[in-house]
């Protein structure tokens, strides 16, 4: 059984958009042990579509678009794929009031004529509801190919490919795959895999890969087998021996991004973080937030990019910012000892730097940014040096490496505090 | 000229990352004029990688190649392609001279063998140097198509485009297309559609389309001419047609943001604003420090998610937290209030709700939002009710919210404070 994904949309094809879709898709068929072979995009252009699916219907049991179902004149996924696989389109008098319904709740959004017409739909397929839009998805079984359908916009997809694709899938797989990700901070690919090598290649079932992400790697175990327990117990060795040998550089394994590890190990700890951020803006204190639970654990944040912000929030004496510049050590753990105070919480990370792209003025180097953390019984400082990194990329491993610190201070391991060339 | 995107590299296919390069690629390509028909997307498997070669090169004349560039054994791109067209590889030691001295100015990190399999390239290929990595990427003329190689890692790949690709490419095309977008923020797309479909069916040169984000849409207008001038002439009296007839839900032409926006219109007007935030945590600091020179409008944000954070930094009265509750337009209100003070920006924000997934115990619904904006005349409170909406996008609609509010401010178009259902 294996699938290929379609998506159809001009915005793909003009560098708009990235296509999330294709990958919120693969991710679901993953977790149903579908391979995918392919993915293809295509404009919103009939001709090429029909190529596209005809080439797809050649190679794939199951093919699955996204997009182009939506009520305006260019879409035309429904009446294409219908087209190729020899079904008739019929209009659901039962969709068209539900899309009806969806604006009467909306209130404030008039329907217009043209959003019926996404109630036309393949004759004898399964309708799925779309929880959070009105293009409604389907799946129908023609010419030995399973054909499903889902809409562009990525959270209706998201919440269609639970609803609908899911359960109509689940029962056409024979097998399961598991996956484990192993999430390090600090460590580079190619050593990784260089030190991996020998015990990748001999394995078969499970695999193991490694992925790059920003200033982080994560290495991927996978098992296929005709359970989930069966996958675990095949991985349970490896996944052991993994772990001890990558070491400190592990902060978590199955838990995706530091900020989530950071959260989970402080609510399991009771310990408690603020924050105050120059350079970073605020970057920090909403990659924590952004995990459910951590208004337990952040007690708060301060975003002080001036000199008076710095002073008269944080109380950083004016001496320090006068004799040693904002962007200095010195300035970065008064920051830090300032927040912990101010919050009243058990530790706290202060962040400043000159994330470019232009200097501040001072004439420290754009991309230098020292982060310190502060506990009651000491405070810690990085000084990282990230010259070819644009804005972003100095903001992104700035809260990432505090985050680092965050985590290996709340579960006992030695903070790095030595001065950091770069991290990549 | 018709291009070609194959992306090679099974974390695609698992959905482990999304096809950002096909993304940065199709922009450049298409900011130079060139169509991209299609994207293909395939794991790190030759066969199924020299299938996807083939049909490439029967329909198209410019092909390019994304990922499996690096040093890992399953990194096959190169010796692939060169392969498919007949070409040779050979040993470049002047790109193996640069991977070494990539990793001795790195210092910390060792260069492990593995790394000198990237000095392989196709015979007579023009070397794509990588500034940000080791990869080098490729760009050849065989069989009747342009073959170009770049490397996986999204940042790599960027550079190389504007570096490598750009240059290559300019040559051929014989065209240019330009665009122009007009974002807007709170217009749903089938009603812009509806309204200016007649418009739509009618334009053959320049095209218009409408695409969704979260929460905000967008048009593209797009014209293709022999010059960037004269595509320029042919779209200015559309532009100026459509941005009248959007009227004030229009941000900004060709600022494709709503933060980049807000800095510019405050830096422009000379103005300064601060911010308190509770349930965005900092996410509408975020964004506004995204913006380079953000520094000079962003006087400070402070992030308070405790009840005795709001008393302490921001002097919210104990009187109204425990007679409103902590998410109510008195205690948005007050915060907003309390920021401008703190900071002494000429504005200030104020955000206080409950993102989700839980609820905050007082029984006030998840997805319920108050955004207040002060100055020194008045303030102004929105209301914003997204049951529907997941914790995520319940944070990213409050801080758009809050940054059309601000520019609204900014460039005195009225503001919209009365009671919102929701956004979309």
């Amino acid at each position: 059984m294996n699938a290929e994904i379609i998506s159809v949309g001009t915005e793909l094809l003009l560098g708009s958009v990235a296509n999330t879709d294709a990958q919120d898709v693969s991710r679901a068929l993953s977790e149903l042990g579908i391979n995918v072979f392919y993915h293809t995009v295509v404009g919103d252009n009939p001709d090429r579509l029909k190529s596209a699916v005809q080439i797809a219907k050649g190679r794939a049991d199951i093919i699955i678009a996204t997009g182009g179902l939506g009520p305006t004149f260019d879409d035309l996924t429904k009446q294409t794929l219908a087209e190729c696989f020899g079904v008739k389109m019929v209009f659901h008098e039962e969709e068209a009031e539900r899309i009806r319904g969806f604006f009467n709740r909306l209130g404030h959004m008039k329907m217009t004529e043209n959003n019926l017409q996404q109630a036309w739909l393949p004759e004898g397929c399964t309708v799925f509801v779309n929880s959070c839009g009105t293009a409604p998805g389907c799946g129908f079984y023609s010419q030995g190919c399973h054909v499903l359908m889902l809409p562009g916009p990525p959270r209706e997809c998201r919440a269609m490919i639970q609803s609908g694709v899911v359960p109509y899938l689940s029962a056409l797989s024979d097998s399961q795959i598991v996956s484990h990700n192993i999430h390090t901070y600090g460590l580079g690919e190619s050593a990784v895999e260089q030190e991996l090598r020998p015990m990748m290649l001999e394995m078969k079932n499970p695999t193991l890969a490694t992925y790059a992400g920003t200033a982080e790697m994560y290495l991927r175990l996978t098992a296929k087998a005709a359970t989930r327990e069966e996958c675990e117990t095949m991985m349970a060795p490896i996944l052991s021996r993994l772990t001890e040998k990558l070491g400190e550089c592990v902060y978590a394994v199955d838990i995706d991004s530091l900020e989530a590890a950071c959260v989970k190990y402080f609510a399991d700890a009771g310990k408690t973080v603020s924050c105050a951020e120059s350079c970073t803006g605020g970057l920090l204190a909403k990659r924590l937030t952004d995990v459910p639970g951590s208004s337990a654990v952040l007690l708060g944040g301060a975003v002080t990019y001036s000199n008076s912000a710095k002073e008269k929030l944080l109380g950083v004496p004016e001496k320090l910012l006068s004799e040693f510049g904002a962007v200095s050590s010195q300035v970065a753990r008064a920051m830090a000892r300032g927040a912990m105070k101010l919050f009243g919480s058990d530790c706290a990370i202060g962040i400043t730097g000159v994330a470019g792209p232009d200097g501040d003025g001072s004439g420290v180097p754009v991309g230098t940014v020292f982060i310190a953390l502060a506990d009651s019984r000491a405070d810690y400082c990085c000084e990282m040096h990230m010259s070819r990194f644009d804005r972003d990329r100095v903001r992104i491993a700035a809260s990432s490496h505090a985050l680092d610190m965050l985590r290996r201070w709340c579960t006992g391991i030695p903070i790095r505090a030595e001065r950091t060339e770069s991290l990549v």
